[in-house]
């Protein structure tokens, strides 16, 4: 434990993690503020601590070295409007390619079109993948919520293009709410050649895009499946919807043109979890 | 077309609108900014807009009274980080809470429990009443996008306790991507006697609730169906709990403690799409 002054270099380096995703990058770190995610923090990860005297009698001690810092130090490194008074500097977990497509894994039951009613009794769980390819999203909120829906159900893995806000980017994290910890996510150079390696995995793309021709609810995702949701405000490039094997659409009433690129996934990935449970 | 300057009486006026519930409920108006907003906004409604020089040559001369701006002046009077240079003062619409809850309309057909496949061919659509009654959301970008995902979905109507944030606040108006023009919405004095009301009418009411009995999938909602969803923190409380018919819970994998309320009522709504159509 050391207590820490507003010039010191530690307090420098952590501002620059906060803003700068070069900064980040090379030290292979992320920042976590928050008690809920200090505490969900896996011990693997989990590098340094940054708190306030109050925190720390909250929280207790942490087993990694840590700091004390008055709250107006701390306010200075705490990238949110009323700070908790914990801040955690992680290293980033690696999940490679194959792991998040959930290599080796199949459908164990593949049944036909029909999805089935909706009734919860004698659930027939799959291990089948079930992926979200997100092209170039570009709201740190939205990429957030995605990884929470998407953990709650049961996504198997995210990949996600160069073109996404960073994963590691301190709203992102926050918003994920501590699925950042759990899921199994990679970010890849060339997303084209990635989608096509999940197809060659046997793994059924869908594009989900405003000119789908078949509405969402139509296809059996008990199958291994990945989704591709696009950028916010521009959807999937032609590119990348011309790799799908099917394009589906969410219908709207009224007069609504679009929907939101976290409410679209949610809806997608539960409406795979009820083909699947 | 006036112009104005950055001392006009107006612009003073614009920035309490913005700024102001109680001064947007005494003048009976609220503020739609941005040029999609101006140019969906019902001629009804439309009572004065205010734009620059620029945004007038895109959108053309407004047929109410219209005040042209210097940049910078706009920019005192917008509520964005980035004006689109078109603000627009409407006056509210007057739905009575009989007309949101669908007075009169009633499920045309009422099948059993099983809520049938998810094939789309012969659907058989319903004029039955989908309410959302929305207890103390706080979140302005929530609120909005629940009318934009409601919209999409098929909702008929929703209803709001007085503690939700203004469903007039610039943020919300600016989420609801002009749903807000479209739906049908009221904010009831007394949440719990709007609740007995709807229930009265026959709409079976369904308590979105952690602690839920079912999975929401195993619910009919073909019938008259109204959804309650609650305070992003705190859920709902336990008085509209205990009136509702049913608690439905969204199963959630992995160590996921709770959805955001949008995504909640994203997932609801869209499953009775499903079934309805």
């Amino acid at each position: 434990m050391e207590y820490l002054s507003a010039n010191n270099k530690k307090i420098k380096r952590i501002m620059g993690l906060q803003k700068s995703s070069k900064d980040r990058r090379e030290e292979g770190v992320f920042i976590a503020e928050g008690i809920k995610m200090y505490r969900e923090a896996p011990a693997e990860l989990l590098r340094e601590v940054y708190l306030t005297e109050d925190a720390l009698k909250e929280v207790g001690e942490p087993s990694v070295p840590y700091y004390v810092l008055e709250p107006s130090v701390f306010a200075k490194i705490s990238d949110t409007q009323t700070p908790q008074g914990v801040l955690s500097v992680l290293k980033r977990p690696e999940h490679s390619f194959e792991e998040v497509i959930g290599e080796g894994k199949t459908g164990a039951d593949v049944n036909g079109p029909d999805a089935g009613g909706s009734n919860a009794g004698n659930p027939e769980r799959t291990e089948a993948p079930l992926l979200l390819v997100l092209e170039n999203l570009q709201d740190p909120g939205n990429l957030g919520t995605i990884f929470r829906v998407g953990e709650a159900a049961g996504v198997t893995g995210f990949v996600m293009s160069k073109g996404c806000v960073d994963i590691y980017n301190p709203k992102v994290i926050r918003s994920t709410m501590g699925s950042i910890y759990r899921m199994k996510f990679v970010t890849v150079p060339d997303i084209l050649e990635a989608v096509k390696t999940i197809k060659a995995k046997g793994i059924e793309t869908y594009a989900a895009h405003l000119q789908g021709s078949a509405i969402f609810t139509d296809y059996d995702y008990k199958k291994p499946t990945a989704f591709f949701i696009g950028n916010e405000g521009n959807g999937l490039s032609d590119e990348i919807t011309a790799l799908a094997d099917k394009r589906l659409f969410i219908p709207m009433e009224g007069s609504v043109e679009s929907l939101n690129a976290g409410i679209a996934a949610a809806v997608l990935s539960y409406e795979a979890h009820r083909q699947r449970h």
